[in-house]
């Protein structure tokens, strides 16, 4: 693991409400590390509905496959995430870790195995050893409280240098809500590294086929945006958990994603998404730059999503920004490269508000001067009009450091 | 530029025989270099057919839409190429450049400008002065020779550490031909850096279709599948010229690819493609290990190289193998975010000829200590068996080390 914190770290730390009908418990099992917690128990209150988006792998971990199919029954009672060992590309002593981590938990929940959510992040291809779940389950459980948020995403970090934790508060109808959230790590997989997580709770009254349409359009701009590497983990897992507790205070409960009710509470719940993803963009192994890449102009928004993923995951744009280059002849190599309409004589490229390159040249105005201070700031906005059309999307990445070469290439000890 | 020949450079350079009716020279203008040769002049005899496949960017440079355009007329008296600047992303004052470089050629080489082939690499963003052309066009048509083909090697390189050619000899009927290419680069554009340029040429008599066919046919599986970091410049131009002077000693005249008396000369010719893009996967920048990837078992061909190509633009795969550690869980990671069939539970996965993982685990007969000498090989073999059908394909590529983030992103100075 890195020993620095993220330079990009929020400088903040939000106080984050009790969920009525959500109970966390952390324990320090040894899968891997020493010293440290690394299993996450969640308890929800029967009536909890659940979510969920996974990886595109097309080799999933064996907890994503769980969770997947567990998704179907609707409903959630636990949720057991460990760090250490991600229990991925284990064949079938994988599927039978989940069976029996599974079927463990819900014995103390004393609920059905078929209610219990599972993810884990770090080592993969190793078989995760359940019987370091039986020693600590008892005490999670008899210890499981509504507090303890930044415990919890400290307790499922890997290469993390900062927890990531994110709240907001809104009302459906009368109501008020509560939505929290936890996650860590990004867009890479590997020994000791691994995997974005990211778990969502909230107390609305939401039916779980409403907060799977709330969750898949709201992963769209906010975890699917950013990037850090390109590279895809195998248990990428995000969760989404309503107990539906709030209809007590009055919140109506909710069938659908498109209840006009839910306007606020659809804001609210993007901004809590958009929150950690950011957070998971500005702990990138190695980043010392927040890159975020808009892209208007285009033919259509999948079109700038495409241009602005070439540009965000060149290794050459990476480095420009570690070097504090405004290197836009790299840009619009990437932008060239994306296989998308562009038309090279009407690209204009801006780096921090500074136009750089405009009709397919130098900006006329160019000042070496001026945007080499620009390139200083830990925020790198790097803007590409294309001209085109009315397509526009953004993407966050981060910086290609030699430290991420050190995290993730240093010859093994 | 790096300073230091790559460790992976090959051990010996070969001789290069005269090519009957190509006769070179290099000159140093001072385009941005000093004390080196930087314009490479290629005069070819009357008769001299031409083929050219170029880079896929949707923002090629001027020089690359001046051949495309040169194409038509499928005859070439004369190759300009310099480097240091890449005339690429000029705008208007790009196309002019290109059209003063080749009328001032086409002046004093006698021929058409149309005839004249165009090739930049270095610097893009800053308009080319042809000017620094003028006082070295002369001198260069009057020193032109069929020997040289090292120093026209040395004249475009740019950030590659040493010089790339490649020949080979066979026969068309009953006469003799010989086939000699030169290569800069890979993968990669920017200030001081930049684009793969090739140029092959032969004394075979080849209609200029049937070239073009050869070339296409010859470069999907040498250059098209090198790559260095996933990055395509806007510039990537590979060129073939034939004199067709061979025709005197009793080479047939060839009007078709698929002519049956073409059969030696094809493998011949692609033999020269693929040694030559195997030396600019050598010479990726910082690489310090050449990495062969080899997917078989896949659905189809084309799917082969989709996994084979994630597998070879993964940082943290290339990363791994810096570091000498044979880390299959990431090369599982990137085969499946290929979004390509891949079945988990049939993947096999060897480096260096060492089964590492099987059937969805680690291999039972794993040895750490085995595998870890292995690594330490400059060559790297990545074998991936799918288990799901005959699609096979290859793929080169290079580590990722600290020394491609400094040379790609230390800051200016």
């Amino acid at each position: 693991m890195s020993a620095a914190i993220s330079p990009l770290a929020p400088r903040t730390v939000p106080d984050m409400p009790r969920i009525d009908g959500v109970r966390l418990a952390t324990a320090a099992a040894g899968i891997r590390y020493q010293g440290r917690s690394d299993v996450l128990l969640v308890l929800l209150d029967q009536g909890t509905t659940a979510a969920g988006v996974f990886t595109r792998s097309k080799c999933p971990s064996a907890p994503v496959e769980w969770c997947r199919a567990k998704l179907s029954g609707q409903k959630a009672r636990a949720l057991v995430v460990n760090s250490g060992n991600a229990n991925a590309f284990t064949g079938r002593t994988g599927r039978e870790a989940c069976k029996l981590t599974a079927n463990l938990a819900a014995k103390v929940v004393r609920c059905r195995p078929d209610e219990v959510f599972l993810a884990s992040t770090g080592v993969i291809g190793e078989p995760l050893d359940v019987s370091a779940f039986d020693g600590v389950m008892e005490g999670l459980v008899a210890n499981a409280q509504g507090g303890g948020w930044l415990d919890a995403a400290k307790a499922i970090m890997t290469t993390d240098t900062f927890p990531k934790i994110a709240t907001a508060s809104t009302s459906i109808g009368k109501g008020i809500v509560t939505i929290n959230g936890i996650a860590k790590g990004a867009g890479m997989i590997a020994p000791d590294m691994a995997t974005m997580l990211a778990f969502v709770f909230t107390d609305a009254p939401i039916a779980a086929s409403a907060l799977q349409s709330l969750l898949k359009a709201g992963v769209e701009d906010t975890f699917n945006a950013v990037t850090i590497d390109g590279d895809t983990s195998t248990s990428d897992t995000l969760l989404a958990f309503a107990t539906g507790t709030a209809a007590a205070n009055g919140a109506p409960r909710i069938s659908r994603a498109n209840d006009p009710r839910l306007k606020a509470f659809t804001k609210a719940f993007r901004a809590v998404l958009a929150d950690l993803a950011e957070q998971v963009a500005r702990d990138g192994e190695g980043a010392r730059k927040l890159v975020e890449i808009i892209v208007d102009g285009a033919t259509s928004k999948t079109s700038a999503r495409r241009i602005a993923m070439s540009v965000a995951n060149s290794p050459l744009v990476k480095t420009a920004i570690a070097g504090e280059d405004a290197n836009w002849g790299r840009v619009v190599m990437a932008v060239g490269k994306a296989g998308e309409p562009a038309n090279r004589d009407k690209l204009a490229i801006s780096f921090n508000g500074i136009r750089v390159a405009n009709r397919g040249a130098r900006d006329p105005s160019y000042d070496e001067a001026e945007v080499s201070t620009a390139m200083k700031n830990p925020k790198i906005q790097i803007k590409i009009a294309l001209g085109l059309g009315k397509g526009r999307d953004r993407v966050l990445t981060c910086d290609l450091t030699k430290e991420y070469i050190a995290i993730n290439g240093d010859y093994r000890s």
